[in-house]
């Protein structure tokens, strides 16, 4: 029978555990803290980040650390800033194949979350999964696509592994382009919440997409990814994705600061991790660095980190030099 | 004073003599029809097309072909399937520059709105203006970016008379690809709508614009369109609108043949065009021309216009041969 760990609680990491096990594959979902560990098992719903969704009962939960380390394939859904402590955590494991579901990009060091794995395991495969895939819908069972990239020549088992009815898989191996898309978007995602909580329409939430696709995946392109990854399920669709669903934490961030909420008290008050805010400041930074021009993301960092307004940051962004229209 | 006729008194043209009156151009809206133009001149409130927004009494409105064949430039935005007939109208009138504002792909001869004009007017200009732009939310001033395409060395000066605080027009030499983009997106429209009322969530219907786009650029490559332009306003921007907005025709269509109704019984009631019906017929038959694999489209033809079972759809396109992501 095969068997899948997933290391990571959160609500992305119980949704693949859910989906996997009623696909019949042997699911153990891992989680940092004993006493969440403990209260999921006994309550089966993960309350604080799937609300609402049964956990079946054949899905073994843990803390134990050796007994996470069981199985030849592991997926990792830690958040990206947690993700290199929780690696050194399983250092002595013997995984096979990991496959990252983190989504974000190291704060100062500028790594991805695969990277950061293939540091840490360097005798394991390491694959990368993304697309638009909010983790309540697919928990549901509802239709979903997404993308698994990587370079090994065993991408394809692994894809039929993860692919479920309701939950095709394409292959790519393109994993900076699609781990990129993956974190770069929750910027861009920020910006459409804005224009939604500053009251703008749908073709103002179209054109931040559109030109904010054209503008990560410039820097992407410079950091090594191909550009035609930005147009797939990783890129268009991840975005598209965040910027349309009102679960999306990225876009309800947005909205709250376009309503005129201060950025760092809404931090404050959420538990979840709001990747898109430390996105922000590292997309800034490596447009510095890679001199690539940002417009969006630039003011973005500027409304977070430097109280701009954001009414004065739309309409600096519609008002500059008319131009061709320029792709990716 | 830059003056400036609208061809056309649906949503789009209203919206756009509203639009361009604010910013000072003298603007004349034309009627089809000399009742409708009276009402419209008596009530100042387009309550057909654009519900709820009051238009400027500086506004001309008219039926008659005389006087709005004064002007050098006229922007004709009447529905696809009139376009040439009302250009036969307009036949002694001497145009410098046209920009067509009409979205779709004429029936049985497959010409795109700027091939009809070119036709009619051989001496003219003709531009074509598309992208994310909801009618009533140009009309209330929201934000919007648009492109216009045109070959001609002037484009730059009818961007800038385009152009609005709210309106940021940016320019393409591609008219076929901008053309084509406008008018296939309408049927991924009516399949995102499916999607919804079938009652999935945001990751199916970011799966369907994300694999849509693939294939409405695959056939555009074909018929002589750039492959970037898929990826800019008039393409991912034009169908994230679409997809988005609660006011899409093409996306409501959609949304009520997901639910169960009949699509030709939506289609008898209702007073405007849903021009994706028409251009799923016209893709689907130019994906066979061309021969190009069409996977979405073709299934939207089978439910239009051979009865399929939108359920049996999806379950058809996410349970195909697993697939290496390909991009446009």
């Amino acid at each position: 029978m095969e068997q899948i760990t997933i290391i990571g609680d959160g609500g992305w990491g119980t949704a693949l555990a859910i989906l996997l096990n009623k696909k019949g594959i042997k699911t153990l979902l891992w989680s940092y803290s004993p006493v969440y560990a403990e209260y999921l098992n006994k309550t089966r719903e993960n309350t604080k980040f799937l609300k609402g969704v049964k956990i079946p009962f054949d899905i073994e939960i843990t803390s134990d650390i050796e007994t996470a380390s069981c199985c030849n394939t592991v997926i990792f859904a830690v958040p990206c800033e947690y993700a290199g402590k929780i690696a050194e955590q399983f250092k002595n494991a013997s995984f096979k194949t990991i496959v990252s579901a983190t989504k974000g990009i190291e704060k100062k060091t500028f790594k991805r979350p695969s990277e950061i794995l293939s540091e840490n395991f360097t005798n394991s495969k390491i694959f990368v999964l993304s697309g638009p895939s909010i983790s309540s819908e697919v928990a549901s069972f509802f239709p979903a696509s997404v993308v698994l990239a990587g370079e090994s020549d065993t991408i394809s088992t692994l894809q039929a592994l993860l692919t479920a009815p309701t939950f095709r898989v394409y292959a790519s191996n393109d994993i900076i382009g699609v781990e990129l898309g993956g974190a770069l978007k929750n910027v861009i995602a920020i910006a459409a919440g804005i224009s939604d909580g500053l009251g703008f329409g749908a073709n103002a939430k179209a054109s931040i997409l559109t030109r904010g696709l054209v503008e990560i995946a410039r820097l992407g392109v410079k950091m090594g990814a191909r550009r035609e990854t930005f147009s797939g399920l990783s890129g268009i669709g991840d975005l598209a994705t965040t910027c349309i669903s009102p679960f999306s934490r990225n876009r309800t961030f947005g909205e709250e600061v376009g309503k005129g909420l201060k950025a760092e008290d809404i931090i404050k008050r959420t538990e979840m991790a709001i990747e898109g805010v430390g996105t922000a400041k590292s997309a800034y930074e490596l447009s510095l660095k890679y001199q690539v021009d940002m417009p969006i993301t630039s003011q973005i960092y500027k409304i977070i980190y430097e109280g701009k307004n954001p009414r004065k940051a739309v309409s600096d962004l519609m008002t500059r030099e008319l131009k061709k229209e320029d792709y990716f």
